[in-house]
């Protein structure tokens, strides 16, 4: 590792000490969003692909193999198995959203049709499942298959949670789990198994998996809020729009009044939203400590994930790990 | 068997065969199309599953596994597995074709909306892996896994040759094997997969759920134009309506005159259709004797999937296949 790896993002490092890895994981990729007689599929799946996302998820799972002490090649199956399926969801989260832009680009939906965005997430999905089987382990398939199971359900909870202020914290978890902590846990956990971990390992990989998805999700809500700070960002007020029932909200409604409580039934329940809503409904935040409050949720997620790495292998890519916990929440620390 | 049973339909006599196992597959089904947290996910499955299905493909796998002498009970998550693949397939399409009506009932995506359909979905395909999963067959993990991919990469190829004249049989064919043929080949191949049956046997069903979902597919291609009978009869234009390039269409553009070509032209690819075409298009097709090819094309498949028996062992379920293979083409016959 070069002198320079100080100013680095922990995920650069990481990204950086797997790069043989994560080139074998971004080859497979590409030739597995192929279709012969499809060529709608892979100009779909490469627009998503090649527009530069982080490639979280696989990092976690090379970096989960590795530090167990993996050796053989079934690895980059996984990882690029739990990108597919991140792959898959995005697209359709995309037309379950109405969704304009993702990364930066327009989205899929809108390039070319709704129909196509649902039509090669589910070829997406099968790969993803053809690539798994591929690894001959019962194991990891139970996992990921239960992990796919979890996604879905979560979306659908989240789709019928909206609009709804009587959802709690728990429901709130639950989505938030189902929606990104559900592959973050299984993308770590299997690769922990394919390498043979203890059964400790394996469960201290899950559970950094699990927390860190969960503070990665809670910064993003808390920043479609603008986060804790005095400006209001970019890119703030989707949720909001989407009247998206997320901690923030949840925090403010727990400590609102009567006339507090009106607001948040017109903007979230009935959809009734004029300018100046999203400032008056950040301002209320500001005023309950909803935001703060969202903030060290996220923190303690983020200490979660970071004791979890106690149990596993000294290692410099444990360092990493530990490095990204504190990463993820570093927007809004 | 009773005395009546030449009274009823094969499809009939097989769900009367393979009661107790059908009576298994419909309460596994029901208790995995559950959700604890998600309330949406049955009701809008139970919407589709308790419309009163044909249950065919599940059929197929209790058939060919009882066929080839098994005797655990791994088919019957198979055949749940088939059905899950199947509804999800059914949920999904719907929103492409923006159908309004499925099984004689309105459709989800108009009862609830097209994000449930998708979500609702997709948490079943990953239900359909779970399920398979228990099985511990890898084999049949990877046949389940193609087939997925295989439909998925079907429905994009006909998403992408509609509206297109120069789409040709061949990939007219393969646009049937995907969205239908596939996962009839699977869920017959599966049940010999599961029994352990010699590779001939297990070729056979292949061959045997791949020609019956061609005729299957066919025939309903061709009642789409109201068969090859004088009158037209309900539930016909839906492929003329959506542009779909099925075999009457490219049967009847490959013996057209220029002002028949202008016609199609206009009507498939402009999409510019008025009352009276339907019916016109109809009667170039007779005059081409394209609704007789159709038809003789589907008999072909039904006569290769009976052929294929000839490797299966004797026995009254081997007939109630055979005669299945008859029935689907009877409508046309």
């Amino acid at each position: 590792m070069g002198l320079d790896d100080g100013a680095r993002s922990p995920h650069d490092r990481l990204a950086r000490a797997l790069s043989d890895d994560m080139a074998a994981v971004n080859a497979l990729i590409r030739a597995r969003m192929s279709s012969e007689h499809a060529p709608r599929i892979p100009e779909v799946t490469a627009h998503l692909v090649e527009a530069g996302g982080k490639r979280l998820r696989p990092l976690l799972t090379l970096a989960a193999a590795r530090l167990c002490g993996y050796r053989g090649d079934h690895h980059i199956r996984l990882a690029a198995t739990v990108e597919f399926i991140h792959t898959a969801t995005l697209l359709h989260d995309d037309v379950v959203d109405e969704s304009h832009r993702r990364r930066g680009r327009p989205t899929a939906n809108l390039l070319w049709d709704n129909k196509s965005s649902v039509l090669v997430g589910d070829y997406l999905f099968a790969r993803s499942f053809q690539l798994m089987t591929e690894t001959g382990s019962m194991a990891v398939l139970s996992i990921l298959s239960d992990a796919a199971a979890m996604i879905a359900e979560g979306e659908v909870l989240q789709l019928t949670a909206a609009q709804n202020l009587s959802t709690g914290e728990e429901t709130y978890l639950r989505v938030v789990r189902g929606k990104t902590a559900a592959l973050f846990a299984a993308a770590a956990e299997v690769g922990g198994v394919i390498a043979g971990a203890p059964a400790a390992q394996v469960a201290a990989l899950r559970t950094y998996g699990d927390a860190l998805g969960i503070a990665f999700q809670m910064v993003d809500d808390l920043l479609d809020y603008g986060g804790t700070s005095e400006t209001i960002g970019k890119n703030t007020g989707d949720d909001f729009r989407e009247r998206k029932v997320t901690l923030p909200v949840i925090r403010a409604l727990a400590r609102a009044d009567v006339d507090e409580r009106a607001f948040w039934v017109r903007v979230i329940e009935k959809g009734q939203q004029t300018e100046g809503d999203f400032v008056a409904a950040r301002a209320l935040m500001v005023r309950h400590g909803a935001l703060e409050a969202t903030r060290a949720a996220a923190l303690h997620w983020s200490d979660t994930a970071r004791a979890a790495l106690a149990d596993l292998p000294d290692d410099p890519l444990r360092g990493m790990l530990d490095d990204l916990a504190g990463f993820v929440v570093a927007r809004v620390a």
